[in-house]
């Protein structure tokens, strides 16, 4: 939430595709470039589980974004051509309503008492901002990671508006082996002591949980591999060396993503998200992948992913782009050789920039 | 520790490998099978982190083993021809001296008094098993998983004293990978609010932390693939569906393993093994593996492991048979196609059991 993030506000119930309202939502989107005058260049982006609506830097906030290098004038998103949105999920922390904000009948932040969230409601949300645009047609839409299943749920919700899609290391649901990770995270966080089923203070925040989510979410965000090459069996000096926790170099680089992350994420935000990703799924209405897309897309898929991904490994990629395949769309599929794992989409520029440059046409 | 297992009490100094010393030890073992005259068909088997030395089941002990379905006569390592010895590891709690042993001279358990465990130090206290039954070689010392540490560290101290060797989902030492996940297990466990920096009770056990840790264990233990055939995105109804943890079969699945282990296993005994592992190196002495397997190695090697390990992965197991057959060792590889991960050794024994049968001769 920079200076350059806008907010709708919109003060009519939000229903809850899960069942439950939301009395009023606040969404938090960040633009680059311009709308042209048929109001037919929109690059809209969906995010990751953790990054706001911050993608890129722009004159009114130079702080880099989480996808800096990918947009801007003359970069794969190019914003001298593309009017680029990127908006900051419901059920977020970042600007967005969520259950850290305040519930308007109590006074008090939501928290437990928030209604379950669902990725359909990330991209109807997603929507409303688009509709106070006036803007009717997208150019693309853009999904890395979580943002591909809320890209595959506006499709679902709102087929034929867009000409180009991407689907960028992720899957039309998740694995049990995803799963499985997440419920982890869940469990550490909502076992911490100072959780208290969602009653914690700034001052007694749920660290140790959260600390042990995000390292374990580092470890499926990266591979072996990387870290064999970068790690290898060194030792560290960064932190005090302890017997049972700070010896090795990969512990205190996991050590420093997390004491970074902690602050900066609502633990319930997290719980959310987190379990809204285990059950999406593109199919849940007995329609087939194939038949998904058959009714809500015609135009030029883009498919990117790598095999070193455990998280959405490349076979979930291959299955959206074969379905996407038959269902009569021009595909464009790479599986790229990155060893960055899941999150090479947000480090290995020189791999996804090209395909994504191109596909935009 | 059931009625077949043996004690051997050794009441002079042990010298740990890392400095600090225990008082005496004890050091539980089980056999199956007879010593022949000439003494040299022993077959020695390491064990993995967690099981004791109750490897299968006997007349004295019908309790099924963690190894069952391989040792017994007329099974891939037959008791009908070999005199087999598993060991209980220096550090467990299944017999053996270890963290929650009673230190003498203050009356209570070490905890985390315990000085520093390295696998060199389980390796030397199975020795004096060997020397006390008055056995100088050994047919063949089989090691799985960390029990593949344990066999190296068994080659590296008593040179040329097993004709036969067998490394089974092993390696020279842990990718940061292993270390990552076994740190995030260890940091589950000592933040726990019962663990009291050791000072658990057995009314509060620091269980919460037990229970990550084995979550996290099952999942590199096992594979995605396995997961993705056996539960899919199955949903569960073993145990009350609540929003962040219980609604998925691979969750329950968790679950139900998370339980049985929680109150089997000391919390410290976890911690020391787990570290002993991460700190592990077969060429911690500037020697190289091929120069140690010369050193200490003139025989049939056998060297196991399947694609889907994440723990442990197949180029590890590649790696050992590369020196092994440099230094001149006879050694028969096998990359095993099975989908069930690490613990395949413990579970797939139609893949397993033909290979050991084989290399025994």
């Amino acid at each position: 939430m920079g200076p350059a993030t806008h907010y709708l506000n919109i003060s009519r119930p939000f229903l809850m595709y899960r069942g439950g309202e939301l009395p009023e939502i606040r969404i938090a989107w960040e633009s680059w470039g311009k709308l042209n005058e048929a109001a037919d260049n929109t690059v809209l982006v969906f995010t990751g589980l953790s990054p706001g609506a911050h993608a890129a830097s722009s004159a009114e906030d130079p702080e880099p974004g989480w996808w800096e290098k990918m947009i801007g004038p003359g970069r794969p998103i190019d914003t001298d051509r593309f009017f680029v949105l990127c908006i900051n999920s419901l059920g977020s922390c970042m600007g967005s309503t969520g259950p850290a904000s305040i519930n308007p009948a109590t006074g008090k932040p939501w928290r437990l008492s928030f209604p379950e969230l669902a990725i359909e409601d990330i991209a109807r949300a997603a929507r409303l901002v688009l509709e106070h645009l006036d803007i009717q047609r997208l150019h693309a839409v853009i999904g890395p990671s979580m943002g591909g299943f809320t890209a595959l749920a506006w499709l679902k919700q709102f087929p034929g508006t867009t000409s180009r899609v991407a689907l960028i290391s992720s899957a039309c649901s998740a694995t049990p082996f995803a799963i499985a990770i997440r419920s982890l995270q869940r469990e550490a966080i909502v076992t911490d002591r100072n959780f208290r089923n969602g009653a914690y203070t700034e001052d007694d925040w749920p660290e140790v949980g959260m600390r042990l989510a995000r390292k374990l979410g580092m470890i499926t965000y990266r591979s072996a591999g990387e870290w064999q090459r970068r790690f290898g069996r060194s030792r560290q000096d960064y932190f005090p060396a302890t017997l049972f926790g700070m010896r090795f170099e990969v512990e205190s680089y996991l050590e420093t993503h997390a004491r970074k992350f902690v602050g900066q994420f609502d633990p319930c935000s997290y719980l959310y998200l987190s379990r809204a990703m285990d059950m999406f799924d593109a199919c849940d209405s007995d329609e087939t992948l194939k038949g998904l897309f058959r009714r809500s897309f015609t135009g030029h898929a883009l498919v990117l992913g790598v095999d070193s991904d455990i998280l959405f490994p490349l076979h979930q990629q291959r299955d959206l782009a074969g379905a996407l395949e038959a269902s009569g769309s021009e595909v464009s599929f790479h599986a790229l050789p990155s060893v960055q794992g899941h999150d090479a989409f947000l480090v290995d520029f020189d791999s996804f920039g090209p395909p994504i440059r191109e596909w935009l046409g």
